[in-house]
């Protein structure tokens, strides 16, 4: 969903940091549905970044930039032990260790999408800079490895790497999915288009958002911000919206009304809400919003991009 | 240095944890010089942990306890980027899939030494227990690594895994060396029997250490620590004594007297001081206290313990 988005982005810019795209490599698993791209030409790659020799076939073309967002995703990474370290770590670690391979003279910069996933409790009222990552999920660890790696390996002048943090994307477009987390979206996505949503935790419950637009706009700023201003700290904790249930529910009634309010059903999930209430609530992202990171200030405002983004500015259950 | 010792406390003690020891593996690159252990057997093994395959093979006693001390250390981590990774990181994540392969049942606890170089500045005036990792070396960013993927491995229940960050060891027996912070111990050790040391930075230099013997006693303590109590953080930052050099010099003229303290020579070097101004200065190692962990109160006992264990409690400076 990101790299679509990402990529979507970049071909109504043109650009990227200030030099016209010439070229792009789409990497993947799986084939992505053709996408019509304006200004630069795309070349597709359907193959597994864990394998030994891709990530060095990826990079014959000596990209100025890469962006890395593939990943098993939490709840595989728990279910699935071995796969999620063989691609959320070993991928990694050889995609990075090609970057090394390519020799004197390059030093592309690297984009790495981490998470909020690296913290976990006990946390203070509002989590800052430089507060330990001692993740609680073994793909919050994965993800907490690679940023030390990328910091590394940029450290020791093998790349220019920047690992972004990102808050839980909200509101996804898209269907309901197994996530612990899909509720988040799917509480606010779901009225909006007409249809009953689940809320299985309570309405006290707060977190760390963003919109797919910011997240965008982050590995953007990510690949243009200056390498030397970031010294040797790599990691970044995104700015985001710290929003309890409660206040995601009234933002909902102030873009789609009561009505849209009543299609939330309350079905407390004891499972859910074990994994959910171990999650970080707030941030100070002061580091992050120096750098010229910026997120959405209200979480009525993340609800008015999905609407402007994925609903063409109408709501469903206004119309009906 | 610390496994010799480690193994000699365990001969005079003949147990840990309330057990009876009964038999003991000690691998090495290298054989270790024959020792005289009494209460158990111990059998040597001259292996390359990143080798696959030898993990295994060394568990296949199924070992209650395992105490992870291998490395290469700080400065070769530096000048051998791979040789670093390959022993620090690809050979603690062998061991660690050797144990989860060892199957249901069995989960035996896993003591492995980290260290404090896994902090980095900007510091606080005194580093506290959840303050971030960002390691300044590769030395340090591998042993942070290690520290995850042990959180990780822990958290799913394939072991039972404490990870200490040793502070700076400090009075170390033998040679002066080519490490950065040799000098912290040959401005004592060196004086005390009667040879000159070299200090290459200020006396302001401000440092946090333990004795060997302390060192010794966190392991020991580390293997006995009721694994529930610590839940799933399971990295721990040693106590120590925070100490300027300027405070060591101190200790070292109530221990030497002044013709001791006249065999410091101030030489600096401005290679040592870039280095070691990134070091931490001063913890608030409350967990570990908390825990049971102890150290030395003052330097003046670190010196102390130097001499006791060292020197059989006769100094060559004072009797010249």
């Amino acid at each position: 969903m990101l790299g679509r988005k990402l990529l979507e982005r970049l071909s109504r810019d043109g650009m990227l940091g200030g030099k016209g795209i010439s070229h792009a490599v789409l990497a993947d698993l799986v084939a992505p549905p053709a996408r019509d791209i304006r200004h630069f030409e795309v070349e597709l790659a359907v193959v597994d970044l864990a394998e030994p020799g891709v990530a060095r076939e990826l990079l014959s073309g000596r990209p100025d930039v890469i962006f890395h967002l593939a990943a098993v995703v939490s709840g595989e990474a728990e279910s699935d032990f071995e796969k999620g370290y063989r691609a959320n770590l070993d991928g990694t670690r050889l995609l990075l260790d090609a970057i090394r391979d390519g020799g004197m003279g390059y030093k592309p910069r690297l984009v790495f999408t981490s998470s909020i996933a690296v913290f976990g409790p006990p946390y203070p009222e509002a989590i800052g800079d430089n507060h330990a990552t001692t993740p609680l999920t073994s793909y919050g660890t994965q993800k907490a490895i690679a940023e030390m790696l990328l910091s590394d390996y940029t450290r020791r002048g093998f790349m220019d790497g920047v690992a972004i943090r990102l808050p839980t994307i909200c509101v996804r477009p898209g269907e309901p999915n197994l996530a612990a987390s899909s509720f988040f979206s799917s509480i606010i996505r779901e009225p909006l288009n007409g249809r009953e949503a689940v809320l299985p935790v309570p309405d006290d419950i707060r977190h760390w958002f963003a919109s797919p637009r910011a997240a965008v706009a982050f590995l953007v700023r990510a690949a243009e911000v200056d390498g030397e201003a970031l010294g040797d700290h790599r990691s970044i904790t995104m700015p985001g919206v710290s929003a309890t249930v409660a206040e995601q529910i009234e933002a909902l009634r102030r873009a789609g009304g009561d009505d849209a309010v009543r299609l939330i059903r309350r079905e407390p999930d004891e499972r859910i809400l074990q994994i959910v209430r171990t999650w970080p609530g707030r941030f100070a992202a002061r580091r992050a919003e120096e750098l010229g990171f910026r997120a959405e200030s209200s979480f009525d405002e993340i609800v008015r991009v999905y609407i402007e983004d994925e609903l063409g500015n109408r709501i469903e259950s206004a119309r009906t």
